[in-house]
């Protein structure tokens, strides 16, 4: 079957099932994330204490954790609630952003791969290289050669395999795979990287698909490509505005979109390897 | 004095005080209910530090606890703030968001409403159920049957009663009581749950409105009003493009609210009991 | 060279350059300070954490502190990443949002000012009174005639010299000074107060527009016209909907500003002592 149909599908059970997402993500965009959420058609909850996150959790289809604006208190509500998720088969997703800018933030990623089981890992190239690399220096390998590659396609493979989960790099071309089967999602407009929280809101919107879908590869990619078409259509809408006007075009998109958008928009497509 | 009419009023009265409302809510939302506080008239000051809050309270007109993101650093600042309020005979609104969900936000309310007298409680059917079964519990009688029940005037007259405050419950119709007087509020839109924040940002006008109005039962109606007519003034605003327009829309609604909003559009009735 | 050209080309070196701004700022109005940078030409990054903020800090061209909600926590971590800067020839803008409401935001503000060099302080009337009163008072003078006194002018002088930085004071109209120049900005709206936050995204672009500019005094004063200009044409594009569009235009305003909108708009003005 046609990916963009699956993605249309998926898209169609997403506002049917409207599963309940457990975000632990940062304050600086957690509100759009918030919002995102509830456009697309999923029920977004927040907590991040310890004494709470395992509560939550447990009423919750999907997990999704963001080290934007991390702290003590809040990482070790991150691994609570990640190791209840594995326990509870929640789904977990991981946005480590900003890894590799910062000693703290590289091994709070570290720390959390290792403790807690991961379904899908969405970042950009950069972050998801540092992922790689980590992986691959605790095996005393050279990780430059690697983070000189910067080839994505590689680089997802890589990670997906070794971390056993999906891994989602978006970009200019967003690539997601599961170690094996690899799959590109082609849309999108360069000025989702002109608003704060397009990367948080899509790592969020791969927990509420990931939550209603079988095949995880696929449910990450058509969370992916609901983010590119939402910023095709909020540029048209924005363009002679500027970019606040765009962030709420693009919550807009979101809120109007189904099954047909990603028949008539998708450009997801699964790579013959 | 028809109810609508005495919003209205209490709107202009509002507008003209300018009341200074701190707030204690989650981080989710938190932009939204600042801006309005100030679309409608108010002054919002946002403080959450145990060091930092009596100092804030003695100087404001109200406060707003929200316990959206609860932690234990937030709670103890919500107990401090709480009692110094009680002590300055400052208004206290409660929103217990997610009371029942989880262990942590259902001591948490049990306890704030242990140590701080309340004025208004305004939350959804279920947490205020929650607060209803609680109270209930602590005397030993099976929640379950008020849980069952559902019916808005019956658990408002019953948690208003008990706690010796105003019950707002917020729904498709809202219901206001100090236990004996009832009002309800037929205001709205379904796309008001599209967006996060609308109960938070009524929360926080009940604040608003509460600090310059004399009954406080006519008070609470009046904010929850608003937000039911900005939601309707935004529906019909945004029903083309989106969610993200209609919380735009939302906060330009509150912007040009003024008294001859409430006695056209306001659909607030004291039931005849 | 006219100072608004000046302004003009700063804002062209300030797209060319992207600068990296390191944000301390308060969750109230954190999304909206980062959306400000990106529609400027800078790129934000929050970090809060005493475990993180050197690091992040390393890597940035500015530092913002901005006390809006202050705690324990994030006060210990900006007086780590402020002395991180000084070291680093990083220039550091203190925001002391409430400086004067409340004993805490005296006593942070106070220690800011001792342990960390500034290069700007930016704030309202009353806040930054506060600090010349703070500052004469610590010498045993009465701060009570400079407070009464209320001149914009006079108070930016006083403690521009006293701290060794320029004070920033925003306003109708806006007042710069090094302790010697003195700069005044007549750009702006009065809607700009019907928004949260047009005072910290200020302070943010401040740090964006330092981040490029050789004479922080010119700097400064672009970074404060920025925002008058962006207020008269968010006003312009949103006077008939509300103050929901205001803030969205604000950010459309800014994203789309250009050296000619300085030539052609701005109205900073040095004064002749």
């Amino acid at each position: 079957m046609n990916v963009n149909k699956k993605a249309g599908e998926l898209m169609n059970k997403l506002r049917a099932e409207v599963p309940l997402v457990h975000c632990m993500t940062n304050y600086v965009t957690v509100n759009d994330v918030a919002n995102a959420l509830l456009a697309i058609g999923a029920s977004p909850i927040m907590s991040d204490d310890c004494h709470d996150v395992e509560d939550i959790v447990s009423i919750s289809k999907a997990l999704v954790i963001n080290i934007g604006t991390l702290n003590e208190r809040t990482i070790a509500s991150m691994l609570l609630a990640g190791k209840k998720a594995n326990a509870m088969h929640i789904p977990v997703i991981l946005d480590p952003v900003g890894a590799g800018a910062s000693a703290y933030r590289n091994e709070t990623t570290k720390k959390i791969i290792e403790e807690v089981k991961l379904d899908v890992l969405r970042g950009n190239l950069s972050e998801v290289s540092f992922v790689a690399g980590l992986e691959v220096s605790t095996k005393g390998v050279d990780s430059s050669d690697a983070d000189a590659d910067k080839d994505a396609v590689a680089i997802a493979k890589a990670v997906a395999g070794k971390l056993g989960c999906i891994a989602a790099i978006t970009g200019a071309v967003d690539t997601v795979s599961d170690g094996k089967r690899v799959l590109q999602v082609q849309n999108g407009h360069p000025m989702l990287s002109k608003v704060t929280g397009t990367g948080c809101m899509t790592s969020a919107l791969t927990g509420a698909f990931v939550a209603v879908g079988e095949d995880t590869v696929y449910a990450a990619a058509a969370a992916i490509a609901a983010t590119g078409i939402a910023g095709e259509l909020a540029y048209e809408a924005a363009k002679e505005k500027g970019t606040g006007s765009f962030r709420v075009a693009l919550i807009d998109a979101y809120s109007r979109m189904c099954e047909n958008t990603f028949m008539e928009m998708g450009k997801i497509e699964e790579l013959t390897l």
